[in-house]
């Protein structure tokens, strides 16, 4: 990976796992004329430099996809225009909406999943080659369904995927499935992965957990950014956490955290269009370096950036698991 | 098809379209020893009687499917025990519970569809050759799922399934969807069919629907008996319409009942484990006599029977679609 | 009042202030053929015979009004197409639906209100002098309101209507008021007249209460027959009780019956398209044969008839106040 | 115990663990001139013959207590008036209502629990020694709380009370505790003794659960027998099952029954203020004959008596427990 | 119009159709001894400066209206003491409370109008000539209704009032309609004007939608501000549009905002007793000068001011109209 | 008491009777390494100076108990570890979560009371001679109950202790009441002493109602402080007022505050894990000096502290009283 990893050290007086980037926000919610606000959105590395997948909410709060780019994943380029997409491997789709996109490059092609309305949220799936034509494929799943993640390769042979099935409103609960497909059309051997906790076990992932940025191999196995969510009386709460899973099977779980990595504590997470938000969507690492960068929608507003050790968090989600 | 096929001419007063038998229930809720109620059915002809596959809830109120014969369609010998699924093309799947079944012969072997409770309803598939030795599938889709109906033949080279996203609990909502396999383990294409109507259309089917018996053939294209739910102030009353699709894309209603064929009106459709439903699961016909026989559970207690003629079913339901 | 007073004394063995009709339900669910239930209907002498507004609600279960004649007030013959309203005082005025009517004639029509479907339940009114021909006038209020009753005659020199606001659902709480009206056209001087009792006073009328019949005018003042809902974990159960509100100032409550009247016991009333359900629409009364016959729906299903002596049912309600 | 024992013996075609009186409900609704509905009612041996304590809603669907007597457990005279409590163990405490009364003798004197409305439910005390006069004493606990049920005797020295902890309104959850008390006074060592049931292990009892009957010292423990709660589309349906209990800690459960005892399903027990209503309140029985019957509560409306052996619902509570 | 316009240029950098004045909330919470919060409250020229009626909730959070008077529409003395109106048109009614009030000069006088506490939320009616007695009249309408704005000029001979029907608690549905009156007494002619949104459209007023301050007659009909309502995860979010609506028959919606016009983004907007509303309740214009100035509530805690030219806001809600 | 007693004098500016310290909050959300929150926790004087017990949630998000200690009342060093009960009066009681202490001294000893995870919240009681040791006992009562707040002296020979009944969830309704106890291990003589006020009358108060800090022991009876609950559209906001309850009757209300004292308005009041709430769990108080000094959990995240003078809290809630 020649791209130019964004990354800040820990501050000094610091002992978290993850840290916050100290310009946060990166993008802020009025990036493009059109934007009430630009958060959860997905990067990769692209060209030597990085592309991504950003969820913009319009002034009408109409939730669409909008391609950008960036040199050093920091100043990022919006463009202007949602995302269209031409036909993939059906007819077109129909979407009511479009929102929380996840990317990842397999095999040729930048893969791109996220939450597509029809008669309902679920899982949107499209593809692109250079961010210029996208292509739209058949829906993965019946709805409802929210927060579909591609692994970065095929597992025994087979494309697989993460998701969350839910109801058509604010979910009041959460867990997190792994389904199968030969061919990104058909989907099958779905197995539940990982449900929410008990609320004494850890609260604030009782009420639904979701996965978040595109997992990652390590020689652990999958480490995987999830988000984690607790009813207060006041609303939903939303913070994040790791797991990891085996490497040929997925569906099971090694390590999972019970402490949170982060949780809303800074202004831009805790006030904006739904307080208390953390919704990771995106992680960009460097294995030999031993860094990630997470970037995370912050308060449904804006974008946050994030940055940790990968031995580190493996390390702890392993001494720290449920 | 030469199973005697179960009949009882229009009463002489009446004018309904569909009508009931007059021994009603034929099968009461303690049919077999262990059973608190029988009732959601599914029969098919075999060897030149009937087999099925029946819901009995068990006196601790557990759901499950219970295979059972009959020579002429009315009275059914129910095995104690339970059906004992062996894997089939994959490992075993868990079952919290089985309820609701639909059956259909496809080729060569008849094709089990049921709520099957795998963290949450979903839709199980199973196949028998026999109705002797059961095999388990993967599910067909992630939770939360009921009422998944088969086509009795493949369209376009595929399987076919009619199905209901809902939710975890007393889903007050429900539309009708259509997905495809090539191969019964692996699903995609799915398309939303029909929806429930506005409370001033038909307020029988306004809250939610979902698919009853397994289609039928018509030169109109697919015959399907299908269930409407109304939420009245004392809680859900399920009720029978009828929809044609069309024969090479069913995911096209061609016609839908805006009345209903039937409704709960007898004491033991009204009165029961869950007052006033009446619940279509199965149908026997015969083409060229013009009959069909349809198999409901009524008040989730026990099952029913109705009568109707086949062209007259059509004819009602083109003349009175939405 | 030369129409023959439907009749029936009270049973031997009856202590009951109101007793119901030996013959109920008077009329069935499948009166006409396109009827799915019959019930919450008025009635008036009309023409030395009896006149209705009878709620049929069709097999789709779409709510509409129907005019129905009687020689006794015991057979009735309605007609089989719902009545097609005219412009009254106004444009026309949309109506997605009909439910709930009721009758009274003042000065010199009969005046129809009903609960009409305009962007939710509100008052529609309409007249007739003939029962043939009917004008629909503007609606009364703004939604979302149910059970608008007229008084028989001017209060004040001008018209007043008893009404229950509520929301757009199966509304779980409800009162009465009076709104007072120059012209039939505007609305005002709106006043509380009773609410919903405490659980612990009245049960039976402790989640809302609504106005039945037009309200009958006594040497005590106006007797009203009313509707008093008690939630129970089963659902809504309806009953009927009485008050006397002032002849002068309707809006003051004289007496109140703590205990009802009648409430669900017989079969046509705790089964049906919604169980325990009796609700009275109107009455007819003879004022020197001290006798009163009371039409409710049951079950919302069928139509049933009571019986009272109006000095007695006065004594009652005295004796027996809140 | 020289009061003869009511009793019917098992009909010749039943299996049943536990049957039904032939002439159900012993206890119709109109028992006395004021009264509603009379059921969830407790009795015991009284002099020969028995004596009771009645839940009597009156016309207003108010809810007290009324003493009655019997010389057979079947023919009951129920006093026309509720009782009138004098203080107790403490100055008199605010009612605003009683229902749900259980009664047993321990030492020298008639111990009654019941739901007692102070600012919500509560187990309201009271005690008499010749059911002529009846003294109240504080009661047991804060709201909110119902099904109150003593044990027949001290146990280690102490007063022990069962109860279920509840909400204010229709409680959708609900587990059985224990407490204790040295002086019927003040109560405390509240345990957990068992809890509703997952949906899958056995439905009838999922929802919530609450003590029925006294408990009776078996050779096995404590016989108790108890209500479930299942929440079904169409509200709760309440069966009836055993526990059995050690005897020295009653908090620990032995044996449970997974299948039901008893569930809704005559007309009585399916029709009526609340349909689908079993719920037990009381029991006589005879050690040496080895027979119980069983006093229960239908549909709220009214009470129902079944019978069983002993021995035998001690053996299908041990060979069929959770 | 002599009195002084408020007004601020638009900011260099920005483009927005409406922009914030630089030193909001020009009111602050604490603005009177006994005020918990000043919020969504109501201004209009008078005596060449301006008057206003103020909704301050005091420190025991009871909510009155409050006259307030300023020179130049920036600085505020609001009374010490609440409004105490005397009988206008009819006897003095009920006010449990007194909130979100809207004033406007028609023909001789101020009229008034707020949400006025009788028995639940409704419209009430006041007047004043001079800013110190003040008459309350009937309320419009019959509860549950709120947001009651009329319009400056009689229409068709006609007073005319905006409302939104709701029910009685945080009401998750609304949409805005129109009533006459003759008389200020007497209301009907009640016609739907305009509907929350599908969330696919214009998400941030998809659950509700409410008039804001008294509709401006322009060159293409009445402008109008509204305040639309989304119902996220974490509670309510009010932001504001516009629409037009034609002149003769302001119940026809020319053209809509589909975008916001004004969302919170502020601290004070965010951050308060509720955060994340913005709440429109008056304006000032000045017609040659093609200026408007709009007050809202902020946070339901303070008051705020914001500007625009009319010009560009009603070729803004042309050119973006749903 | 020869503490030094925090203190700073009343702004120059205010004349509240209540007033926040200007270095709030005293206790950051990251005190301990294991914090995610510190916040509803209680302090007493303690060897010359101050000992606590603090609601320290970890980044799990479990809530736990740790002892605390300060020189000033204002700089606190808390334990890193939970406190670690040893049995007290009984067997050890399960504890799935410890939340919201109070502590006070009686007789001999430090009682602790707080929320306590068995099944359900209910109260947990405790007690420490030197805050190294700690005894937990029986729990007072069955869940579901919050607020536990013992009187720092027997009333009448007993122990006294207000809660508030509550149930398993973000419970909607709440009110205080006071039960005896003979020994700490028994409980009764339950009372209601004050509720949930009418929306009118005092709306921050009208949700539900929780005992705060001990009540302190004045000329006019027991002051105590208290949180009241108001349930806006976007959740819970928590204020804090005072009672004034009889010295010998403490279930008789003398006054009781319709103004709040305190209500959130600082960021860190009104920004956090859950906005807008100030809850007080203790208070530290000089009779001879006339000051008290409030300690609040701010936003369920940090700890703020508060100045008043006695006789003048006395005043205003004797002349501000409902």
């Amino acid at each position: 990976m020649t791209s130019p990893m964004p990354w800040q050290d820990r501050p000094k007086n610091s002992t978290d796992v993850v840290w916050r980037y100290s310009e946060n926000p990166i993008i802020e919610r009025n990036a493009i004329p059109s934007s009430n606000s630009v958060f959860n959105s997905a990067v990769v590395p692209f060209e030597g430099g990085y592309a991504g997948v950003f969820r913009c909410d319009n002034k009408a709060v109409q939730m669409n996809l909008f391609a950008g780019f960036s040199k050093d994943g920091l100043q990022w380029n919006i463009e202007h225009d949602p995302i269209s997409f031409v036909a993939g491997n059906t007819e077109m789709i129909e979407s009511d909406y479009k929102y929380d996109p996840r990317v990842t490059f397999i095999e040729d092609r930048f893969w791109i999943t996220w939450c597509n309305g029809y008669h309902g949220p679920t899982i949107g799936i499209g593809y692109t080659f250079d961010f210029k034509t996208f292509y739209q494929c058949e829906n993965a799943f019946l709805p409802f369904n929210r927060n579909g993640v591609l692994f970065p390769e095929k597992i025994n042979g087979k494309f697989a995927m993460l998701s969350r099935p839910s109801d058509n409103g604010h979910t009041p609960f959460g867990d997190i499935y792994l389904s199968y497909s030969p061919d990104m059309k058909y989907w099958g051997e779905h197995r539940c992965v990982m449900k929410a906790t008990r609320f004494e076990d850890s609260a604030w992932q009782c009420t639904k957990i979701g996965a978040g940025s595109v997992p990652i191999l390590t020689k652990e196995g999958w480490l995987m950014f999830y988000h984690g969510v607790i009813n207060t009386c006041n609303g939903f709460r939303y913070a994040m956490g790791s797991a990891i899973l085996e490497q040929d099977r997925p569906d099971r779980v090694k390590y999972r955290t019970q402490p949170y990595l982060l949780t809303p504590q800074t202004p831009y997470e805790c006030m904006g269009d739904v307080p208390n938000v953390i919704f990771p969507c995106a992680s960009l690492h460097h294995t030999e370096a031993d860094k990630v960068a997470i970037y995370y929608g912050a308060a449904d507003t804006v974008v946050g950036l994030a940055f940790g050790h990968i031995s580190e968090i493996l390390a702890f989600t392993k001494e720290n698991s449920l």
